[in-house]
C-alpha cells in the first residue's frame, strides 16, 4: 500500500456528519439545496439521442473551453488553450498542484482557514507544505501583508480561496492587487497563485469580486458549477492558466480520468450560453444571508463579516475557546444541530464553529436559537 | 513544473491520428461508433428534475456500487464495499496504482502489448515498472509462464487486459488457473493482479470470459460502460477489490475527484438494473468480425486470432518488421487508411498494425483491401 495515504487524517467534518439523527437540523452541509435548472438535461438528452455519448478531447469540448475562458477573461489566458475541463473544482486544484509543482524542490503555501483538501493534496503528492493563518481577532480579513511575510525561498506556489470556505470573507481588490505586487517585486522564478473561486458567483458586496487571475500572470484559477448553479453531482469543473502548464495539465488528466463526462459537458455549454444563468440564485442567498445576520444579531453571537460563499463563522465562547469539537459535539448531542466544528479548518478556526445557512429557513432559525442557547448555557 | 511529466513520452496514437485528412478510412478509433440507448437518459432526466443532483457518498451511490459487485460475483467481494465508482475505467486503474502500490519499494510488472497508459501511470506516479511481452511468434497467445519467469523479488502487482486491446486475445481459463497457481506457490507478500476488463462483454467464444477476480483473491478488477454500451463519454467506471484496498483507493478518489457525475451514476444505475443490457452490443461485433475476418482471409492478410474486443493485428510485410510506423505513415499518406502501429503498444507490437474495426461495413471493407494493396506493393 502507499503510505503517504497513512498520513492523511480523516475528515473532522465527515466524523461529525456521521453522527447526524434524523431530525437534527443540518448547518454542517457544505452543498447548495436548491433545485437546478432542469432544462439543460432536456437539452443535453435530447444531444445524446442524435450524436451518441462519444468522448470529448481530454482537455474538453473546444467550445466549453473558449466559454470558460470568454467568462473569466483574463489578460492574455482568454482562449481555450488556456482552459483544462475537469472532474469539478477539486481535480482542478489536483492537476495544478501535480502539474505545477516539483515536490523534490518547491514549497507550498496555503492561506487559512480553508478546506483542508489543499494541505491533504500535498500530502498525497509529497510536496512539502505549511500553512499560514489570517487573523481570527480581525474576523480573517484577508491580508496580503501576512501571505507575503510567510513566502520562503522555496515557496513556488500559494493557495488562497475567495469567497472563502469557511469564513465567508472575500478578498477585496486592495488586498489581491497588494499582493500581486509583492509576488511581482521578488527576484527569482515567480511564485504562482492557485485560487480557489468556486464560490465565485456569491457574493454579497456591490460589485463582483475581482480575481488574482486578472491581477498576476502567474495565477491558476479553479472553477466549477456546483455551487452557482447546485450542480455538486455534475462534476464539471475547470482550471485556467498559461498554455503551457494548462498542456502539462492536460497531460496528467488524460492518464487519470481521460475527460469529463461529456454529458456534463453538454450540460455546461447551454448554462454557459447564457452566462447570467451562473447568477441566478445570488438572490435566493443574499436574502437567506440577510435573514440570518437578523437571528445572529437578535440573539447577540459573534460572527465573522459574511461577504461571500453560503457559510458563516461564528465566535464560540470562551470554555470553547480551543475545542471547537466540544463545542460541535456538545450542539450535536444536546441542542440535535449539526455544525462544524472550526478545527476542520485549520488551527486558526480553533474557537469558531462554521455555520452553512444553504438550509431550509425555518430550520436555520430555529439552529440559530438553539446555537443561542447552548452559548447561554455554557459557564 | 513536475519533472514527471518530462519522461511520459507523447501518444504515437494522438501523433498519427493528428495527421487524419476528411475522408480518410478510419480504422484507428478505440470507441463505439454504435449509438447508446437513449433512455436511460431519460429516466436520469427525469430523476434530476425530483432530486436535483447532488453528491453521492465519495465512492458511489451505495445501490449502484451494490449492483457492480452483484454484476462480477467476485467470490468475498461481493458487496457494495467492494466497489469504487471511478471516472471509467481509466481512473479505477490510476486508483489502483495509486493507492495499492508503494513507490519506495514496489515493482510492477506490466504484460504487452498492451495500452501504454499503464506504463505511463507508473512513470506519472514515480513507480518502477517493467514489461513482460507475450510471444508475437505465437500470436500473443496469453501464456502464464511468461509472467510468471518475470516476477522480480519487489513485484508487487502485475497488470494484464482481457479481451486485450491490441491483440484481441482473451486470457483462456486455463492460463488465468496457471497464473494465480503460480502466485500462490510463490512464498512471501502476496502479488496483487490489476486486470483491465474493458471489454469484458465483447468476446466471441461460446463462453464469458473468466476473470482472474474469480481465481486471485489479490485481485482488483477495472471495468465500465464505455465499450460495452458505447458510452465512452459517460466516464462511468469502476474498481472491484478487498474492502481495505477500496477504502484507500476512494481516500485518492475523494481527494483527486470527489465522486464521479451522479447523472452518470444514475444512468448505470438504470443500465444495471437490467445487465442483459450490457451485452446487447454484443450480436453486432460478433457479425462484423465474421465480415472482417472474411474480408481478411480473403486478402491473405495474416492475423492474430480475434477473441475479444474490437480489434485485431495484422502482421506486416518484412519490410516494416522493424518500422510499423512506416507502414502506418505509407498506408495514411498513399492509401488514406488511418491504422495504429503496433509499436504503440509496446516494443513487442513492433511489425504489426492494430486495426480497429468499429467503423462502418463498407469503409472497413475498402480498409481491408487497400491494406492489402499497401501490402502488396510493399517489396
Amino acid at each position: 500500500m502507499n503510505p503517504a495515504l497513512d498520513g492523511i487524517a480523516p475528515s473532522i467534518i465527515r466524523a461529525i456528519n456521521a453522527r447526524k439523527r434524523p431530525g437534527d437540523i443540518d448547518l454542517g452541509l457544505g452543498e447548495p439545496t436548491l433545485r437546478p435548472d432542469p432544462r439543460p438535461f432536456d437539452a443535453a438528452t435530447a444531444w445524446v439521442r442524435e450524436h451518441g455519448l462519444p468522448y470529448t478531447a481530454n482537455a474538453g469540448d473546444a467550445k466549453l473551453r473558449a466559454q470558460v475562458a470568454a467568462y473569466h477573461a483574463f489578460p492574455d489566458r482568454g482562449a481555450a488553450e488556456n482552459v483544462c475541463v475537469t472532474i469539478g473544482s477539486e481535480e482542478a486544484l489536483y492537476l495544478a498542484l501535480k502539474a505545477a509543482i516539483d515536490p523534490a524542490r518547491d514549497e507550498v503555501l496555503i492561506v487559512e482557514p480553508c478546506y483542508l483538501a489543499y494541505p491533504k493534496l500535498c500530502a498525497l503528492e509529497g510536496i512539502r507544505h505549511r500553512m499560514v493563518a489570517m487573523d481570527p481577532a480581525d474576523g480573517f480579513r484577508p491580508d496580503a501583508a501576512r501571505v507575503l511575510e510567510a513566502l520562503g525561498p522555496d515557496t513556488r506556489m500559494i493557495v488562497l480561496n475567495s469567497p472563502n470556505n469557511p469564513t465567508g470573507r472575500v478578498w477585496p481588490e486592495s488586498e489581491l492587487r497588494a499582493l500581486a505586487y509583492g509576488l511581482a517585486a521578488r527576484p527569482g522564478e515567480p511564485v504562482r497563485v492557485l485560487s480557489d473561486e468556486v464560490y465565485r458567483e456569491l457574493y454579497f458586496g456591490e460589485q463582483a469580486p475581482v480575481s488574482i487571475g486578472a491581477l498576476w500572470p502567474h495565477s491558476l484559477v479553479a472553477g466549477s458549477l456546483s455551487k452557482s448553479n447546485a450542480l455538486t453531482g455534475l462534476r464539471l469543473g475547470w482550471l485556467i492558466g498559461d498554455a503551457k502548464t494548462i498542456a502539462a495539465a492536460t497531460k496528467v488528466h488524460q492518464l487519470v480520468n481521460t475527460a469529463a463526462s461529456t454529458f456534463s459537458q453538454v450540460v455546461a455549454m447551454e448554462v454557459f450560453a447564457d452566462p447570467a444563468t451562473l447568477a441566478a440564485h445570488r438572490p435566493h442567498y443574499a436574502q437567506r444571508r440577510a435573514m440570518l445576520e437578523g437571528w445572529m444579531r437578535e440573539h447577540g453571537l459573534d460572527y465573522a463579516p459574511i461577504e461571500g460563499a453560503f457559510y458563516c463563522m461564528v465566535r464560540l465562547p470562551e470554555r470553547w475557546a480551543a475545542d471547537s469539537l466540544g463545542a460541535a459535539e456538545a450542539l450535536l448531542e444536546h441542542h440535535r444541530v449539526l455544525a462544524t466544528p472550526g478545527i476542520a479548518f485549520g488551527q486558526s478556526g480553533e474557537g469558531w464553529m462554521r455555520l452553512s445557512w444553504v438550509a431550509e429557513e425555518n430550520a436555520l432559525r430555529e439552529g440559530i436559537a438553539r446555537i443561542a442557547e447552548l452559548f447561554r448555557d455554557a459557564p
